[in-house]
């Protein structure tokens, strides 16, 4: 008999990086769809920075999730049970499922997956929420003009990679920042410009400012933040006159956000530059999702966006999949294959 | 026989307030105009925060004054001699004569004022640079709906008093932070919504907060910076969605542009609530002055604005007044008065 897994979060990790034993696996009997509901069975699960967040008490944009409950993320999978209309057993579709191997959602809360040719992972990053993300905070906040210098942090991330390469098809230079050789060369690889290693220089902060700097011969004039902290005053320290600063994560603070994110503040430096700092929140962008739709598939079919994933397999390597993505030891957009893929 | 008197800068203040030591008054045979020049009386001198910034070596957006160098800023004067057309003697005309009882300066760079009934001081005030300041950054960054709030600190000042006046006027609710009393007393008077006094509270973080949530109950939409530090600090942790944050000026560091702004970051604050940090400069709106042409004299004149003056008398008393005027000593917009006004 199948049961549903799925994993619930047991202890809330205060001022220090979550541990795979945060979180607890507990089974149940499979849940039945109710009328207008749908049973799936998750194929992919999706892992992203924001979840630590999520289970942190700090009040954020979102609700936290509470210990015993069932921890959120978005998954993709195989439609196995329904009792709602226009969804059919066999169907793909993603979600916010949660960490589990099967869930019931109201079908006004899945999206379906019409077979394009694309993995069925591709809708968990490049097409999907990181992919609107990179699309959108560099696109709409960022506007990058050609010839300008489009810098990115955590640049071979889920969001990064797509930074940099949206910047280079807009005509801009993109240069990146990753942590270690290997991240780097991949950047230089899909297209970057220019790209440095963080590490070793990330205790130094005018050794940071002297990399972005010889990356960035003619300054900054976009900075897509993903990650906050002294990469960030390196940045600033850059940034050109009118430059434009996209806050779209702060992963360098999330295992204290329960304190004030201190360092330099730079208000100065915004007023000489008259440049400005946004935050930016995807889901802000809804309503645009056509304009997304209309690009990325043809890029990647194109070949113009290239991408990479770092797919882990098996359901209970989830929580320790997570704990390393705090600490960047995937390479590539993290997801979990928790299933079979029926592609 | 008349003398052009003149402050040169003696010695640079470097990480102390500047003292009126700091300047060394020089006399000279009173300057002749070439062709094509002007020389002036002044009547008026305009004494504001951005000066400090100018007798500091810190690269700004604009060259710094030298040691022997004449001070900068602009003055409101009386046409003596005149080697241009279109400007004869007894014209009004305001231009960035620097601290000097007379000068000359090429035509194009001296702004004739036609009388409209306005004292001629108020050119250098609210009719002037500090009134642009006001109107541009608060309704091209700052962007206030009615019903919105908009939080200014030193707000009785030059620039402060006009922002909450326009405020109001397009609909918006106008908190004030000023320092004491009587400046408090003067935002309520000239129709701020509210206002409060930082002095005993700029010493502790929470009771600046709440001060701000207090007379800010449905939390902050615009904040136009002109101070920096604490208080700013105070106003973010007060931020609303999609809220706006106007870096005008960033006083408090001022006597410490040497050292980076340290302080709270709020990246996270940015990010959760989608809100945006940009700095201003007046001199970017040079294009647009109809626009506040077009608002500002009948807003005066229908007493939608009230506006306050520090006239200080003697023309000697300059580096005094300036070195006040970063104390908070002034009360409304600081002038000095250097000579007989022909009004």
């Amino acid at each position: 008999m199948t049961v549903q897994r799925r994993f619930v979060l047991a202890e809330r990790p205060v001022m220090r990086a979550p541990r795979a034993s945060d979180f607890r696996i507990e089974e149940a009997p499979l849940p039945e769809p109710q009328d207008g509901e749908v049973l799936v069975r998750t194929v992919f699960l999706s892992l992203d920075p924001y979840m630590r967040g999520r289970i942190s008490a700090v009040k954020s944009y979102a609700r936290s999730v509470e210990p015993g409950e069932t921890m959120v993320g978005e998954a993709a999978g195989e439609v196995i049970a329904s009792r709602a209309p226009g969804f059919a057993v066999g169907d793909l579709v993603r979600g916010h499922l949660g960490w589990q191997t099967h869930g019931v959602l109201p079908a006004d809360q899945l999206r379906r997956i019409e077979p394009a040719g694309f993995p069925l992972s591709y809708y968990l990053g490049v097409l999907g929420m990181p992919g609107r993300t990179a699309y959108f905070a560099l696109l709409d906040i960022g506007q990058p003009k050609p010839g300008e210098t489009v810098l990115v942090s955590a640049a071979s991330g889920a969001v990064g990679q797509l930074v940099g390469q949206i910047a280079r098809i807009k005509g801009a230079r993109a240069v990146g920042i990753a942590g270690g050789p290997a991240k780097v060369a991949y950047c230089r690889e899909i297209g970057f410009d220019a790209a440095f290693d963080y590490k070793d220089k990330d205790k130094d902060d005018a050794a940071l400012v002297a990399a972005v700097a010889e990356t960035c011969p003619d300054g900054v004039d976009v900075y897509f933040d993903n990650v906050g902290g002294v990469i960030h005053d390196a940045a600033m320290a850059n940034l050109n006159l009118g430059g434009r600063v996209i806050i779209c994560g702060t992963i360098s603070g999330y295992n204290r956000l329960e304190q004030p994110d201190m360092g330099r503040r730079h208000l100065r430096t915004l007023l000489v530059k008259r440049a400005r700092i946004q935050g930016f929140l995807v889901t802000d962008y809804a309503a645009r999702e056509a304009e997304f739709e209309a690009d990325m598939p043809n890029w990647l079919k194109e070949g113009r966006i290239r991408y990479r994933e770092d797919i882990v397999d098996g359901f209970e390597k989830t929580p320790e999949a997570f704990a390393g993505l705090l600490e960047g030891r995937n390479f590539g957009k993290l997801v979990v294959r928790v299933g079979a893929d029926p592609a």
